[in-house]
């Protein structure tokens, strides 16, 4: 006779997720998931109530990018369908995001009712989230639910992409059937000779380049693998850029580090760097149109060795099954360790003082200004428009603190996305820079920092409507309601706001922000609706071409 | 040789949305949809911009409910994604609503790039729109786009549900091919003998019924048939109920109406006149759990007649092929006017003066005093939660002039939802209750009415948290932030707000609200968290039973 305790389905969940990292849940609760927050609240994890289900993905998306994992709670229909943007975004970003949403009973299913936030055969939203996530489960089966529910975690870990999985609300509490463990889902292990013939030849021709280049992108980070491309650097003394959504994948104050390399979007530098270089080691990049710099990236294939996540590229030839990260384990042992020290980086023209009386701030001086107020536990959070290409400029201290949607590029994301870092990160402090159209999609989520006491210091580029689109075709569509974002703590508090339009202003908005630790601070940044980054302006005379159509053939 | 100047696909959606009476389109531009924005502005369409995508699509639906169709266009991936659901609550309420998505270029998607906004096939955001519209067109062939146009719109009329029109931006501009005018979507006509043999059939049943009654349901809205509805009523001097779902299908302060009947959250009158009556005439009543109370209606199939869609069902046999139209105009046409005149409705309790002194403000007694404040121009716009139940009270003037998402009960429909309305009828002015948890999730979108100058009316029932939820299972995840709602003019106005604790700063909020034309007015009316309507109580006692799960057999 087993008289054991067995887990419930709801508790094994909790169990399993508590075990991979996961230390709070973001979410809105809602009937068909009331059984499991109940049960949420009696386990170690805590929730954090967000003001709606997007938002609330963002959030564990933010979390995800800081520990490795990432989750959120909703209700069936109107919950889970709210979020549908958010996880796209996540799969996109390659982001291990877990979407847990209730359901209506298996027992309530069954006669096939016209229930409350059902919008069609109750199989349909599990169909919607199979076309953004990589694996979904429905948890059904007592049976099998605990094997689901392992497969998906180890899912979202392995593929670094959300997955979705629903619980009938009358299963919550009924205990599940114990399995043996999930093979780990590990890649089945790198072609061995495969491997060894990439690392030679990637050594010979090492040992032959005159001017070697890393580009680094964004799967270093989502590998974990940071620490090797650090050690890489520096025992073979290679300078390196990284792509946009890989920004920060190395710390930006490095003496190898020369900036981002997005194409015609460059620095100077770092494109002159890059496209003169003989050999470029491209690790874990991302062949996107972002980080292509809209595919005006020149990159010679004959000079070019790329190693994806499961593949090394040289010139023309493939070496299939080769894992990015034994690719660049065996990359950094066959490498001697170089005496030679980095060269110094180019010195960069003295700053003017900050601030100057009376100078209408700008956008290139409120990027100066912001890189020096950096410190080495700021995570920087960056929402999409020209703050984003701004941002290119900005010199983030520690690896892997830029957090953005800069492949998927959603409006709204970082605000919530900033909520979730900075729940991940407890001893970190977010700093939000948000154009004004997307802090009027999600910014209120700034309330719950408000209520958490979280102290992040949000920066809108307020240049009054979607000015990323008035550079590519103006209309009065580009207009939006103008908000007085400094007061937003009239209607949620604890919340410091200031507006600024003069250099003086912000610098004084700026040191109050800094050293108020206790609420979140908003500070309204008036920029001339002329004043663009030079990398919007050539991004969007591209984009302009697109609109008005190149006629197919 | 022809020389006659053809339409381009973009103009010919346009053209074919003005002629259907759609005058305004609602949404956020984005650079895959831009040229059509451009069309859209030399067009005689005009754009209302929101702040998101989803507020957008409710936005829609409220036009749609008001007049006959409403339509959106937005971006691709997270512009569409972001509408999610608000589109599948439109498809269960039955709203029908146009999405029009712009979409890479097809030239772009040739090769399979990693464009931004992508998060997947790009067949994938097509599969998605599947699930929760009724029927989806790809615009990516000009010689059959504009039938694919005239279908899709044909299929949000006929079928009273949204469609989803993907449009490559690089097909905007390009002309389209001209085709024979699509064959009416009418039904192809109900079956003669069957119409004939079931309106004799109820003539019979109606002479011989001692108290007949109608309950009128939300499809007479969708299929415009509330004239017919009423001429019924009138020559043969039937009583009337109305579901939830169905609430102002009929003027409320008809004599004949009797309140609505949801079962057990009847009123103790209208649930008496329904049960006792020996012959109910079911008119588009949709058997869903709201409106049958949850399943606590006793509608005894033995003395019910119910006309759905397309079909009658008379005790336990059916009808088919009968269209509702056709069946309600025969039974009109069938039926001898009578010369006796209504019974009077019931005395209602005579209400206390309004306010008392110092008197803390009740649910009760705060739609008492909203019932009197309601003209004929009043939209009620409601939200979920107990304003929903609350509002059963309230005695909408004309027909059709209640919006809720009865049915699917998604949270933040009433904000955006009376932007539409207000919009599609310029001379009503709406009236929108909310709760403080949903108005979190969408309220900011009052900012585009104060941009407008439209004079809508706030109510938040601030009961501090999710209160429907509380009435379930109580705990720390239905506390929320507070927000001052009153304080929102702050941030973005001109907006009038007021706070009100007690009847006489309700009283005065209220009068000030009513004589202020040119802006929206917010009321943040502070409830006791434990005043809840006595329908919500029992329908939370119901819902208790589910969350903690009777166990699947």
């Amino acid at each position: 006779m087993n008289t054991v305790k067995l887990e419930t389905m709801g508790q094994y969940l909790l169990n399993r997720l508590y075990e991979a990292g996961v230390k709070h849940v973001f979410g809105v609760p809602g009937d068909y998931v009331l059984g499991f927050y109940d049960l949420m609240e009696k386990s170690p994890i805590q929730h954090i109530g967000t003001t709606r289900e997007d938002t609330a993905a963002f959030a564990a998306d933010g979390y995800a990018r800081c520990r490795g994992l990432g989750a959120l709670a909703v209700t069936y229909g109107v919950g889970a369908l709210n979020t549908v943007n958010a996880v796209a975004g996540a799969y996109a970003e390659s982001s291990p995001v877990i979407v847990i949403s209730g359901a209506p009973g298996v027992c309530e299913q069954r006669d096939d009712p016209l229930i409350h936030h059902r919008f069609g055969p109750f199989t349909f939203q599990r169909e919607i989230f199979e076309r953004i996530t990589c694996a979904t489960a429905v948890l059904n089966d007592p049976v099998i639910a605990f094997r689901q529910i392992d497969h998906a975690i180890a899912s979202a870990r392995h593929y670094c992409k959300p997955v979705y999985i629903e619980i009938p609300r009358d299963l919550v509490s009924v205990e599940g059937y114990p399995m043996p463990a999930i093979a780990a889902m590990e890649p089945s292990g790198s072609d061995k000779s495969a491997l060894s013939e990439a690392v030679a030849e990637t050594m010979s021709l090492l040992e032959k380049s005159v001017s070697p280049m890393v580009i680094a992108g964004i799967e270093l980070h989502r590998r974990g693998l940071q620490n090797r491309l650090l050690e890489l650097i520096e025992r073979a003394r290679l300078p390196v850029t990284a792509t946009l959504t890989g920004k920060s994948v190395i710390a930006e104050r490095h003496p190898a580090y020369l900036g981002i390399y997005e194409g015609a979007m460059s620095s100077e530098h770092a494109r002159y760097m890059v496209e003169q270089s003989d050999l470029l080691l491209m690790l874990g990049v991302t062949l996107n149109e972002v980080d292509t710099g809209i595919y005006t990236a020149k990159l010679d294939p004959q000079h070019t060795i790329r190693a994806a996540l499961n593949e090394v590229v040289i010139s023309a030839h493939r070496y299939p099954n080769i894992a990015l990260a034994d690719y660049l384990n065996a990359l950094v042992d066959a490498v001697k360790p170089s005496e030679a020290g980095f060269s110094a980086k180019p010195g960069k023209p003295v700053a003017r003082a900050f601030p100057e009386p009376d100078r209408p701030i700008s956008i290139n001086r409120l990027i100066e200004r912001i890189n020096q107020a950096l410190e080495p536990e700021t995570i920087v959070v960056c929402d999409v428009g020209d703050c984003l290409f701004a941002a290119i400029d900005l010199e983030v201290h520690e690896q892997s603190e830029f957090l953005a949607s800069g492949f998927y590029t959603t409006m709204g994301f970082a605000v919530p996305a900033a909520l979730g870092a900075q729940v991940a990160r407890p001893g970190h402090r977010a700093l939000i820079l948000v154009g004004d159209g997307a802090f009027q999609m999600t910014g209120t989520e700034l309330s719950t920092q408000a209520r958490l006491g979280l102290d992040s210091i949000v920066i809108v580029f307020n240049n009054s409507g979607y000015s990323t689109e008035r550079c590519i075709l103006e209309g009065p569509f580009n207009d939006i309601a103008r908000w007085r974002f400094d007061r937003l703590g009239e209607v949620f508090g604890p919340l410091q706001g200031f507006d600024a339009a003069t250099e003086e202003s912000f610098e004084s908005a700026l040191i109050q922000a800094l050293n108020n630790r206790s609420m979140p601070s908003i500070i309204n940044v008036h920029l001339a609706s002329d004043d663009t980054s030079s990398a919007m302006r050539r991004l969007a005379e591209h984009l302009k071409s697109k609109v008005q159509g190149e006629r197919p053939a």
